[in-house]
């Protein structure tokens, strides 16, 4: 029997603020690789959380071992064929920058960016007042950095660009790539 | 562009008493299934502990919850197509059966036995004894337990029979099951 045609995986990895639209992002791009063709898993920070880091607190050497946990199977999906999709906030870009460094397939930045304002003032799940309140520590933005990617592959600002736009550019970056076709 | 053919993932999961000889055949095995088409993945004990449960003790609540993230990490992969490989102790039937329970491809559980007595006198990395001698604490067989599957659905003895007869044993089984061809 011969070998199979062998798919070129990927990590796609979402980086940016609660609220910023990481999820909403990747949930939208997923239906549309997998009609390209590919091979989709979508690793979500909860899921992880509850998974692979339960008992790890929010300081960041623990947030530093969840988002390293995050890239270690992004890649082991990845080197199989995989488009692996990460929508963790994963706030420090020195731990992204390892993350980048331990795949053995192209890893493509997506800097979900969108003003603190903006996000607090959607407020979706109400966790920015929480924060603002003292009632949630170390919260990204708040009370806790969020160090923006300095060169990400795809930068989606999504306080000017609607999800369909924003999922746009991502599907361009990644047919410029060859990573789609 | 028209899906990709799917590919059936399993999770072949090898459990035994450390030395019984869990690695080697996993590793015999890994090359033959990628001859024949297959995309493999091995989760060994040692890299996983390293990168998914570094801190994790090895108490009867660790070792489960360390067994539970390969088992999560294993059906990520295995539902993606890959023949996700396992190699680790797993010492405890009732996480076992979680991992089965959870995973939603075929698992295939590979009881590696071999008596105690013989892994003790193989010793091959002198942990028996070690461990034995009391410096290492919660080893499984010496002072720890370890529960045989009751049904598994491959068993090797590898008192009786060579890696070369064992790794024939899984090969024929995973044709009969239709997995590989």
């Amino acid at each position: 029997m011969s070998a199979p045609e062998k798919r070129q995986g990927f990590v796609l990895w979402f980086t940016g603020l609660s609220g910023a639209g990481k999820s909403t992002l990747s949930q939208a791009i997923a239906p549309l690789l997998r009609q390209r063709g590919l091979m989709v898993e979508t690793l979500d920070g909860d899921e992880v959380r509850e998974n692979l880091s339960k008992g790890l607190t929010f300081s960041k050497e623990d947030r530093d071992t969840n988002v390293r946990r995050i890239g270690f199977v992004a890649n082991l999906l990845a080197r199989n064929g995989v488009c692996a999709i990460t929508a963790a906030i994963s706030p420090y870009a020195s731990v992204r920058a390892e993350c980048r460094a331990m795949a053995q397939v192209p890893f493509i930045e997506v800097y979900v960016n969108a003003p603190l304002a903006v996000v607090e003032a959607r407020d979706v799940k109400g966790l920015y007042a929480r924060a603002r309140a003292g009632q949630i520590p170390q919260f990204t933005g708040v009370s806790d950095p969020y160090e923006p990617p300095a060169r990400p592959e795809v930068e989606v600002d999504t306080s000017k660009l609607s999800i369909e736009e924003g999922v746009d550019l991502v599907l361009r970056y990644l047919e410029r790539r060859g990573l789609i076709s």
